[in-house]
């Protein structure tokens, strides 16, 4: 399978046709950072400031960024920056001393969350954030098994990786990770999908059992954004939960991608879907940048795992941590941005559906809030078409917009701006990729 | 096995003692972070500010801070705050566009380092460095066998956890992790122990081979920070090392505690050693407290992981990382800190040693630079004193200064100031210490 973060990637083989001073940084940067030296785009990008939804290159250019979430209240949000400075110049230790900002933030995060989930534990990661729910969840439950969709992204550790499909080049997960499809694998009406999917946890379930093994969490994130988004309708999850219940395994929601307010309607993903996680992990977008993650949960899930081992993240809850922290929800409030989520992104989805009667290539428009996809499809026969996509994404980075792929194939548009983005800049995406596909077909 | 980390635990039993707003907090922090909320210290402590060597509390009272790594070139530095805010201000993001920033410390980090570990990867904490360099021995060398030490602490990944064998409150380390007793098990001269750590190593790899494994790496902090501070004589550890390699196994330095100049004369603890690692591991003393780390290997070794998996670390590597890792080796540079390691950390060791004759208490003395141990002991017979070493951290602490424990049995006092550290401020530290093995004893 080719892993999906490699779907836009640059082939260094065509660094010597760039020539000049890109050329020589390139050789730099390969040299440097090796095998592990992935950059974005047949014409890598350079920027040097960042702005809202703006990112600004070496020529003082600016591009619309469509595809950061990280960023997720504006680049280089200055009362995020403030906060952070702030704190950094005042006070920056591990959370073994006690100080008032770490319990006012986890105060505020929790406000925002089901009541049973009432313990928080801070890490710098949301790669951290899973590892651990995971390991949270085989100590719960005394079980192994992992269940989670087929082109799956959930982090960057050892444990993360394994319940990662689309991280794998060769090979796959370990048997005792089992891989459902995505909820885009069936094409049936609303209670079809929900079924449908129940159906592929169950079928997994049944798997781990024939391999001697239970299945202690089924993992996801509920915007399946590295599958290709898949949002709706809401409450489709609920079944398939029901079923991991039943057979005493966990829910973790990862809420990396879909967390902080993105799907427009909710804080969280989950709550999108009126489900109940046991576990909700969350990771940078909760410091629009600075690293910092967390995991929240029942107290008798953390405590099962803290008798057993030992947890500590040394700056993971450190007094900037808490700053920043609180600052972005701050923002998120104050600038009433999960509104303009749900505002804008419903606009731009709409918009995003009229090109789709012009360019026949745009097979569906789908997403929640500013989280969209937008699949693309051989014209033939109906196919997905990865190079096209990756054409589009070229395309519309000549175009000074910024957007991603994800999906199976590496077919599906991902468009995942900062929060803030507003109806002008979702006319100006709009625009451009209308250019882009008109020249591209 | 109790947990290091927690030996200087405060006990939540004792919250209503304390009362008043202390009781209020503690009760406040219980229910938010649950199992995981550890603090030190029997009257747990609160800062508010932080400035070199010293902690404030809420009081304004001054704290000489004697334990801190991670705030490695002083509390607060404005140097390294200006440079961090600066750039949270201009960009921060991800490194799949290009920035020179990372490209420069790319190089000024690697230039401290053996030419042959020409390729790094940046990650966030310490944790993700442990957890990649595991899986790049593991992918590099086809074998799972992983070699540690008895106390050590490699961090809180799935995965560096396994490899921790002082995280385990119950049970330990699965079978392909083979734990060989700390270089304090050996009490030869100076040939010997080189011998004795070397023939441990060559046990635990027999092993392996007896459970039909085969040994991919020797994970060692060549100051044996958790095993209880372990330094000298330097050299002793490249016998073992010998044996790894002859076995086809690789040696991981994990350089979070001892990198960065702390043992005074060289920037890594495995230079002091005078051996070559396959990998180096780094954390959070490469940004003071800003969450950053980093893996440093040879190509090939990254190139054969990268084949396999795909490797992102979404924020790793990002200008903020970049701008803060190069101010913080600038004022390495610039204020002669590992210099000031080396002078400020061999007097201080003379002055604990001249203390040592007139406390019997004290049964060693070690360590290089500013990472400093000394170990308490039974005046009856010699046997370790966890529990005097636990009232001496406390009684310390009554007197504003900080430090820790470690050891196999926590009766090692863990001396780890920022290395600005004065003469003046290690004077007041041996006095306090003096003061506080009267009281005790």
């Amino acid at each position: 399978m080719q892993p999906i973060l490699a779907l836009n990637a640059f082939d260094m083989d065509q660094a010597t046709a760039l020539g000049g001073t890109l050329e020589a940084r390139l050789l730099q940067r390969q040299k440097l950072f090796g095998a592990a030296s992935v950059l974005f785009y047949e014409r890598p990008l350079e920027f040097v400031r960042g702005e809202g939804c703006w990112l600004y290159d070496t020529e003082g250019v600016a591009y619309l960024d469509a595809y950061n979430n990280v960023p997720s209240v504006g680049h280089c949000h200055p009362q995020v920056v403030e906060a952070a400075a702030r704190q950094l110049g005042q006070l920056n230790i591990h959370n073994r001393y006690l100080h008032p900002g770490i319990l006012a933030y986890a105060e505020r995060l929790l406000a925002t969350l089901p009541t049973a989930l009432s313990n928080v534990t801070f890490t710098c990661t949301g790669s951290e954030s899973n590892d651990l729910a995971l390991r949270l969840a085989r100590h719960f439950t005394g079980a192994e098994g992992i269940i989670v969709t087929e082109t799956a992204y959930h982090g960057n550790t050892a444990l993360a990786t394994e319940a990662s499909p689309s991280s794998f080049k060769q090979g796959g997960p370990p048997p005792h990770v089992r891989v459902i499809p995505a909820p885009g694998g069936h094409s049936g009406g609303e209670k079809g999908l929900a079924e449908y999917f129940a159906e592929q946890v169950a079928g997994a379930i049944a798997d781990l059992e024939r391999l001697g093994m239970r299945a202690g969490a089924l993992l996801i994130d509920s915007i399946f954004s590295s599958d290709g988004i898949y949002a709706d309708p809401p409450g489709f999850l609920s079944q398939a939960i029901d079923v991991v219940h039943r057979a005493k395994g966990l829910f973790i929601a990862d809420e990396v991608q879909p967390g902080f307010g993105r799907s427009g309607t909710c804080w969280w993903g989950f709550q999108r879907h009126g489900v109940q996680p046991d576990i909700v992990t969350m990771g940078k977008p909760m410091g629009n940048g600075f690293p910092m993650g967390a995991v929240v949960t029942r107290p008798e899930i953390l405590a099962a795992f803290c008798d057993q081992v030992g947890y500590f993240n040394t700056y993971g809850g450190s007094p900037v941590a808490a700053a920043v922290g609180l600052a972005v929800l701050d923002v998120i409030e104050q600038e009433d941005l999960m509104d303009n989520a749900l505002r804008v992104g419903d606009y731009l989805k709409q918009r995003l559906v009229e090109l789709s009667k012009r360019h026949e290539v745009i097979g569906d428009v789908r997403g929640a809030g500013l989280f969209i996809g937008v699949e693309l499809i051989q014209q033939r026969n109906g196919t997905p078409a990865p190079q096209l996509a990756k054409s589009i994404i070229n395309g519309l980075r000549d175009r000074q917009v910024l957007i991603g792929a994800a999906g199976r194939f590496g077919s599906v548009l991902k468009i995942r701006p900062p929060l803030c983005i507003s109806v002008a800049q979702a006319d100006q995406l709009v625009a451009a990729l209308d250019d882009a596909l008109s020249a591209a077909h």
